[in-house]
């Protein structure tokens, strides 16, 4: 915690200097970080499948709970940075997949929704880790979602389709990445693997030190590559493992992860790059599961923190923060008591899908009343308890990253009622996104980009093209 | 039209400039337009009720029919004027209404929702408008909502209550403001007005000019100042109106009452601030009605586009391009066919809002899939035909700007599985919202403001203060 204290004292220092003259222009005096000139560093920051509303609120929780900002909107608050719109298409349609926006920075070409670095005609874009690795720099991906996912699987490899994450963990192997963590034990496994090839002992044979708990990620130091894979598919959602002791002790928080890479590739003395992901956030919202966004949101933005504090003490790196596309468009809408009904989420402990997963056929309406008032403190009707049950006995939703086929849609419009918490959809969206950068290379950033533009933006930066 | 050609051209000309150096920073070589110094007028557009999706889709709209940005996108891919992030919060809730949105610009404090310039404690806020009469600019509002409605009226008068149309009718009158125009004759005329007064002959009294059609507004080249009330209400869909012969000839773009009232205004050697609302986007969210969105928010650009052209060749005039809150949410979600559902929007040829007033109690299901195939080429099912028919029989929607009881939220249900445009909710939304500035004064704007700070950045960049 102690850097993001340090950053945050460090603004609350910057902003008092903005109240003093509301209308100077935004000249960087503020600024002690360069804009310009060569990075030696990048961090890479991807809140996925966050639409503008979930920006919005993870900061709106912020400031009505401890009356603070976010980092990310921090830094615009204090005039610090630079900013753009991004459009996020794929080749293949105007609403894009996570493995094509990710390749479209990581190959710095549009490919087709669920391609990674592979173009429409079947060409092969080198993704840019592995330029970075050439050039000398330390690279690596953290995330809260498999290692192998789409999105830090863009930055690192080519494959026509992302499907197999069993192959992902496979071509990683021989790329000697310093710094690979997240979720995803299934594609390693020996027992979990159907070809049962056990990747973790091939991992360790290529010189990698693989680790799987939290106390063993804190406690490295660098010298051989790292591979950390803390749970079977995705991380638990940071609400969940906030009141589970145990995962708290397993699971290193997305922040943790952030802060350990870049101590240790910092030693490398020709910088790195790193990119690090929020990938729950896109699975909550996915799910319309608004507890699980918000706070994963904000556990993102803990990891945001981390990075501007790195970037601030050390002034030679760039800090990109964006998504990769809108998910399901969530707002807090109007109602008599909006501000009493968005403060309902300080008291949940506990995500949808969480609360869903206790329940069971044949439970009664007033248990699943009582259930939710336990988890949730809101006191949902029995009717509306009614209507959940029916998804345990005759019917059935079905949707992306949710196996178990829980009742996410219904629940979420049931909570609608009582949070004004709202989603427009459980896809993602074709909406422009935000972009923003800051430190040595984000003088460099245009109003309005496509996705595209950022892979040579990063070369440009560190002096690579 | 000319001006917007004027306008394109000379944008496509620094476009091409961008593109041989993409990565020189925005330090407005391309622009030349001054960003700092005093502005002699001020153009304050507001999109009511605009999501960034709203925003977004207007411009694929324009991008897939027509090969071109929309205006106010067009900006920032040209690396022109400035933007920022808008808090839109009130004074009473995170959601914001038209009224306190229009009072945080208009007045400069966070007034309750439904107040118009009285703040919490009663107390009454100076309206910008009269501000700037007084130091002698012309000034005035072009709406098409209610001349009377929330975001003129929180320009220019103070008001406890936002709801009585016929008392702010009467309050503008004394104001002598240059020009009001937009829709609202149930609020001035004798007929229509419970109180039988004869509004229309008392702005005559008063020295006012009162026209009623467009061809009567077209011709108007000043001295006096004008009235012009071209619907009972709200004026009709951009996308209705396009279809209708009569309706071309008597309702006026909002584009054509910009330009007008520019061209009237500008005669002032003292310059002039007008605001001007796209005020059925609003309408148009509120119904989830999203050809009529898509339809207004483009036709809203067509008006920025008259702005822009003017401030461009003029060079004296801060154009601000925002909206008072988001709305809805809307976004394109994802299918397989994203692009080609999102085309559809191309061969509408009506609102959701004019289909459903189509529709009879009593008619077959077989006749609505027919009028929903004419009026918007898209082919629903017997079944989703029934649902709707439902609506005209046994149950019933409200909402607002809904008083016929339409099933505007069922339509835009089945609409999405052939759009894949979807909407979070029939309300207003607490988002940040999306800001932008051209011309002397653009250079003020911080990255990050409260829908508070506009006030004093007009009054700072004009010189008043």
């Amino acid at each position: 915690m102690k850097r993001r204290e340090f950053f945050r004292n460090g603004t609350l220092a910057t902003l008092g200097a903005t109240l003093f003259n509301p209308f100077s222009s935004v000249a960087n005096v503020l600024n002690p970080i360069a804009t310009s000139g060569k990075a030696k560093n990048i961090i890479f920051m991807v809140a996925d499948g966050m639409s503008t509303g979930t920006l919005n609120m993870a900061d709106m929780f912020l400031n009505r709970k401890y009356g603070r900002s976010s980092n990310w909107l921090g830094l615009y608050r204090e005039s610090r940075g630079t900013r753009a719109l991004m459009d996020t298409a794929s080749a293949s349609s105007l609403v894009t997949d996570s493995a094509a926006g990710s390749s479209s920075w990581g190959g710095g070409v549009r490919v087709n929704n669920g391609a990674l670095n592979v173009g429409p005609d079947g060409k092969e874009h080198k993704p840019i880790l592995q330029k970075f690795k050439e050039a000398g720099k330390a690279v690596g991906c953290v995330t809260t979602v498999p290692i192998t996912h789409a999105t830090p699987a863009g930055f690192c490899i080519n494959l026509g389709s992302r499907g197999d994450q069993s192959k992902i963990a496979e071509l990683y192997l021989p790329l000697k990445f310093d710094v690979m963590m997240g979720g995803g034990n299934d594609y390693f496994s020996a027992a979990k693997r159907k070809d049962a090839k056990d990747m973790y002992q091939q991992f360790e044979l290529n010189g990698y030190t693989v680790i799987k708990n939290r106390t063993d990620m804190l406690a490295q130091k660098g010298g051989k590559p790292i591979l950390g894979v803390f749970a079977d598919d995705g991380l638990p959602y940071t609400l969940d493992r906030n009141q589970d002791n145990t995962l708290q002790d397993t699971v290193p928080t997305l922040a943790e992860m952030t802060k350990t890479a870049i101590s240790i590739m910092n030693k490398n003395s020709k910088g790195f790059v790193l990119q690090v992901e929020g990938g729950k956030v896109d699975w909550a919202a996915h799910g319309n599961d608004a507890p699980a966004l918000i706070y994963d949101q904000m556990a993102f933005d803990e990891a945001v923190g981390e990075a501007l504090a790195f970037a601030e003490k050390d002034g030679n790196t760039l800090v990109i923060m964006t998504t990769d596309h809108g998910n399901a468009n969530p707002g807090l809408f109007y109602s008599d008591m909006a501000n009493a009904d968005f403060d309902n989420f300080q008291n949940f402990k506990h995500t949808n899908e969480w609360v869903l997963k206790q329940i069971r056929k044949g439970d009664t309406a007033s248990r699943v009343v009582e259930q939710i008032a336990d988890a949730q403190h809101i006191a949902i009707t029995q009717a509306e308890a009614n209507d959940l049950l029916k998804y345990y006995n005759s019917v059935s939703e079905e949707g992306l990253y949710n196996e178990a086929n829980l009742p996410l849609r219904k629940l979420a419009e049931i909570q609608q009622k009582y949070t004004f918490v709202g989603f427009g959809s459980m896809e993602h969206s074709a909406d422009y996104v935000e972009l923003a950068m800051f430190g040595p290379g984000s003088n460099l950033l245009k109003p309005f980009v496509k996705n595209t533009d950022l892979h040579n933006l990063m070369l440009h930066a560190t002096g690579m093209i």
